[in-house]
């Protein structure tokens, strides 16, 4: 005889933990760049297909089949024997899957950007068909760590800190995006697309944490099941509005002014701390896990970015990892039950400590190995010619998820290095023919117009300055010209890409020669492939500096 | 007396049911262009008010009113009578309502982009009020298929395969979108403006249809009901997860990437196809469903797009009609009650296909007739000028769903027979006077800068391009003249349009005679009114292209 | 013994209230300007957060808490005394705080892009923690109100017009945006960014209504509290549907077509009103309810727009304030226990009236008095400036909330008194170098090229119009110079801003002498700041009005 209310309960919570993957979506694609945001859709929606799949298919038996040896569940395939309690063995499996999922789905924000898809879809798999249920078969499976009376409620370690410490070894054996850290190593900020996309996952995943946290009671009958219930939600939703409440006043007081995007992750890091101990702290103690989430999410993002030179794009070591494990060790102080401050002696806060270590060596090992086989095997990364142009076209063929509207050229400076570059020698020298004005030395003002790939755009930059170029103009415009790219296809139609977006770079020279102005673009922009650009040369009358008044070549120094 | 528990899980699956609308609206306006997304807002919106009014009204007597002859429910104007179970009867009317404008809202995906609101307001009406009722009736109100034992647990057939037949319908009686199709036939991409919110609807629909299917059980109650809910849980992800899997193996292959938009669609086509068999088949049976529904979302958008030629912008036909009918039919062969492999026989599979082509028939005959009526009557499609310009000037008086951003101009084929072209005799012919300089077959070479209507760019690229023009650039630019277009309104207050989207066309000649130029661009672009642009002409001192080195004349050839 | 359905009914109940923040948030974004969203985002998360936290310190107590004379609740700090009834304490806390947010986050739309933050956030604590107790405690907290039997079920008073009267306070004490009444005093529509994310808003605050009103029942055990539930589903949804339906058909026939973000608003309007009344009326007084609110959202919005001249940029005053007041009122007459209508007599009518007026005195009375204090001791209001500039990047550093999207500069009108000019004698006078040509009267023709500071753009395009310049091409460009402007951080890293946005003027000009032009643009351009701008001048060869086919002097004349 199963319980309706608890059966719909647990139901009702699996789909709002399910809307979670909307949530990280939003807020992993909102926080990166336009270029790479089909391709974080489809990571998500995939880590979430493929997690569903093998989940039953393998992993829901290694975590709750019978148990061997403290270690692991007997396997189960297709998750064939009853798990009934007083809810039905696949309301449990529903929700169990939806839990695994958003483990597997935090890796995809730290290693955006970057990561070739099918060494994701691959690396997907095999934490949810087996990383994942193994550790959370130690927690909540009947494992060692359940014996010995560690308590993580609903999975600041089990889920969040499994998947941060999974996401921190992924971005670190990925190393950082092009352009994130400088030639000094100084990091560079990469601003997201869309901070209000970025905003409303972070809304979705503080509602589906209302079905996370609450639901993991299993039941919602009988008195201590529904005071517990009740109590977790105003446990959560205070630790949320602590964490947020305490990252901005953190931001306030460092940056001069309050931050948002670290605010919003000072809620996520709240409601990842509270997740743990949500049924057994109390009000305060929510406030001040809470609080104590805001100070780790705001330090820690710092940290891994400037200390470890990790590049993790939406902070997900941070708000998962270090805030999981944190609010993990933080109920062997909180517990009302047995935690510290409530007599409870160390005996809890020594075993959460143990949990919090032994799970973290077991992700970090065996994730390190799985990285490391992908990328012998088939390569975690992307090429920088396909990093640069964006993954969405690399990986997906999608010429732009914002088909109409046009991205700016972004300002990340690219340092040679980095770009594919052919033999300067290659370049064509060019016969200087009558029709370019040689430097008068006079009044002669020159507009140079170059149209070039936008790819191309920072090393041209550097370019221009290293000979005396102070100044200039960019605008996205769109070239049609008689060159083909290959074939991308839309929905299984072939897109016809007869407009390629180009950057313009404007010019206006009297001092510096044109022509080695002309030098210096060709050898920035030389390829030897088509779409390699043009210059354009025109005669130009004036040009007047409004704040001087300065007029002709007085009007174009030092500015 | 009701039962508590049994109302609030139907409320509670209202409320996610209700909130699909807002993932089809996500969805539909994610995938086309964004200078109608105002419109299909206002579709998605007004479907489903008036829907919710007239289903109130007049549609849900229809529906479940006493039964007449097994084909349609007695009238029961707003809903007076009694049709208490173990919920009440208005708990009964909204989890009804909100399936009933699921079914409408399907159809405006198809026809986006070229209805006129009010034929589609018309449209919606008349399904919600008398054509969903009475296919419904058939299904759920004890009506005829009904009696033979036609299985539809939560409406493959009865909710989208009606939209789905709807849909194609109207999307092949509205004709394709200009562009659509090459003066060949051969189909073009039309890629939508926001891939992020598209597939934030995605995740939308799939969370609302955790409402869908469990919540149609009606009950939660009693030790079937509860492993039932919980069972259709399970079935409805995997199907899902499945789908999803299969569009993206399916894209890979075919496209040789993974295709974005495409495998959502494939999750959304698990979803449909399982919704009708949820609760009787197998966790193996929902995932070979969802495979299925992959294979026919990915093929029927193609089948639909490049045999049929109907355009159909989100694939609502292929998701909904396809998948849908599918789904339905598979119950008849993975039913484990009674399904053909498990010893059922055939007679459910032949009830499962009749009442696939009834129901399928009785909408593409009456939805004929209802788009006949409305299209002589008023008209289903907006003039040509008013779908280039797009839907929400014309149709909402809304000058961008997107103030603050300017659109690209698009690069969509449009063929000269699409565009109501003035004579071309009409062009004022030019005095050649001698500030135009004549082609001197010298080095002299000119820049033409053409700053026109946006919605023109495509006849003069065309014009350009047939008198061996093969380079070009492109820039969006605001034109700021003393022209004034008919005045719009934004919540009641005029806009001011003194900034009016211009295209601006730079092509630098030597070869082609400026005047030749000169003359194909005012034969693509005159109309005789305001707006019909200017071209400005400057000396070019020279041109270098990068990629060869190549100077002046010799820079300006083949590319 | 608590109930366990009461329970869950109360907590998902609160989940779905809590995501209506989200609601807001996309509501009050995406019908503002892209510069501020970030803005936005932030007050929406700290009103919720800053919120939760102090209606659990004190504001519960003085709305719960033992009655002292009807007036107002005895503090209970932190929550600690039982409230339990057939749902524990903490289930009745995070329903009542849900509610709490709701009620100051109206406000944040209404103060929208003008605001100080550090104000806004005082504000939220004080409305949160007294102002919405005090009159909450009347209404719901066994206070005088109640004791008359005022009948406000689920908050169009309480709630909904105690934030729309703050919010007509607070935007009155306010002033308009810069740019939203012309000197006259003309209104201006100044378009939102997002209309989608506006629109997904809209749909998110319906999906949450289904917890906001039903929700309010407390119970959905016994057959009374189950048909009531069921019954506010249907009123909820079909006010809302008539709502949406009326205020299209409004908006259809006064401005000729169907207004998409009026009608958005009409919906809101129709959820607003029929809160109060929800339990009490019929379908056919829920639906006449809509139309009712349709009307008063629709004028209501003209009203305070044109004739009170208060700038609510997202319609919050109407929405929530006066479709609120409205709705109550509308209790007195459409109840069917002791309505006007149903022979109630006109006792119930009064009650309303009086509740309605003495709420609205309160919170203009106290709210005018916090406002007036925060004002004094630290301003209300961001310097012009900063308005023009945008929120984000002044308030909270960030450069835009869409890095990779440039906005288009915006065409408000800019009355000169609005910007902060320095003396126009400043101006260095350009002593005419040679190569400036002068106006030859022949057919010279000439282009001025002027890149400038985005923000002057308004005052550029008037002084050119002044002197007889009627047409010009704008572009947004990016413009690269030595400058330096403060350091902002992104995540606490310092964000390189080489390329600033700069806007490109281009005019042709051969009657109106270049040096003119040249006069009046460093007259409207200069600062004597770096960042004025430059102005290039080349020659033209030759002009072609398309139209017309004129050249030269005749094409620039009168277009």
């Amino acid at each position: 005889m199963f319980s309706s209310t608890d059966t719909i309960w647990v139901l009702i919570a699996s789909a709002l933990v399910f809307f979670m993957q909307a949530g990280f979506a939003m807020v992993e694609t909102g926080f990166t760049r336009a270029k790479n945001a089909g391709n974080i859709i489809m990571k998500n929606l995939m880590d979430f297909s493929l997690g569903s799949l093998f989940y039953w298919i393998i992993g829901f038996g290694l975590m709750f089949g019978a148990d061997a040896a403290g270690l692991i569940g007997l396997p189960d395939f297709f998750t064939a024997n009853s798990y009934d309690s007083s809810i039905p063995t696949y309301a449990f499996l529903i929700f169990q899957t939806v839990f695994c999922a958003t483990a597997a789905t935090i890796v995809s924000g730290a290693m955006a950007e970057r990561t070739k898809f099918i060494s994701y879809a691959i690396y997907t798999v095999i934490i949810s068909a087996l990383i994942y249920p193994v550790s959370g078969h130690w927690i909540w499976g009947g494992g060692w760590l359940s014996e010995l009376g560690f308590h993580d409620f609903a999975g600041s370690t089990a889920v969040h800190m499994v998947g941060g410490v999974a996401a921190l070894i992924g971005a670190s054996m990925l190393g950082p995006r092009i352009g994130k850290y400088g030639k000094d190593g100084t990091p560079k900020a990469i601003p997201g697309h869309s901070l209000t996309l970025g905003a409303l996952g972070v809304f979705i995943l503080w509602f589906g944490w209302f079905g996370f946290n609450p639901g993991s009671s299993l039941s919602a009958t009988g008195d201590d099941s529904i005071l517990s219930v009740a109590g977790i939600f105003v446990t959560t939703n205070l630790a949320a509005s602590a964490g947020a409440a305490a990252a901005m006043l953190i931001t306030w007081i460092r940056y001069r002014k309050p931050d948002v995007s670290v605010t919003l992750n000072g809620a996520l890091g709240g409601l990842v701390a509270i997740t743990a101990g949500c049924d057994v702290v109390s009000a305060s103690g929510a406030v001040l896990t809470g609080i104590i989430a805001g100070f780790i999410v705001v330090f820690g993002i710092e940290f891994i970015d400037k200390k470890l030179k990790i590049d993790d794009p939406v902070g997900a070591v941070s708000v998962h990892g270090l805030a999981g494990a944190a609010g993990t060790v933080l109920v062997g102080i909180f517990s009302i039950q047995d935690g510290l401050l409530y007599g409870g002696g160390i005996r809890l806060l020594g075993i959460q400590f143990l949990g919090v270590g032994a799970v973290g060596l077991w992700v970090a090992v065996t994730m390190t190995i799985v990285f490391s086989i992908i990328k012998r095997a088939i390569g975690l990364r992307v090429t920088k010619e396909e990093e640069i142009a964006g993954l969405d076209i690399h990986e997906h063929g999608l010429s732009s998820s914002y088909a109409d509207f046009m991205p700016v050229v972004y300002g990340t400076s690219i340092t040679h290095s980095h770009l594919a570059e052919v033999p300067i020698e290659k370049a064509v020298t060019v016969e200087h023919a009558g029709t370019i004005p040689a430097s008068t030395g006079g009044i002669k003002m020159t507009k140079l117009e170059i149209i070039t790939n936008p790819v191309k755009y920072e090393l041209l930059k550097e370019a221009l300055t290293s000979i005396g170029i102070t100044g200039m103009t960019v605008t996205n415009v769109m070239g049609c010209g008689m060159q083909k790219g290959g074939t991308e296809f839309y929905r299984g139609l072939p897109v016809e890409m007869t407009l390629l977006p180009k950057v313009r770079i404007e010019v206006v020279v009297c001092k510096v020669p044109v022509e080695k102005v002309v030098e210096a673009a060709k050898k920035a922009l030389y390829t030897g492939r088509i779409g390699d650009g043009k210059i354009f040369i025109y005669d130009v009358e004036n040009v007047i500096k409004i704040r001087t008044g300065e007029e002709g070549f007085d009007a174009l120094q030092d500015d």
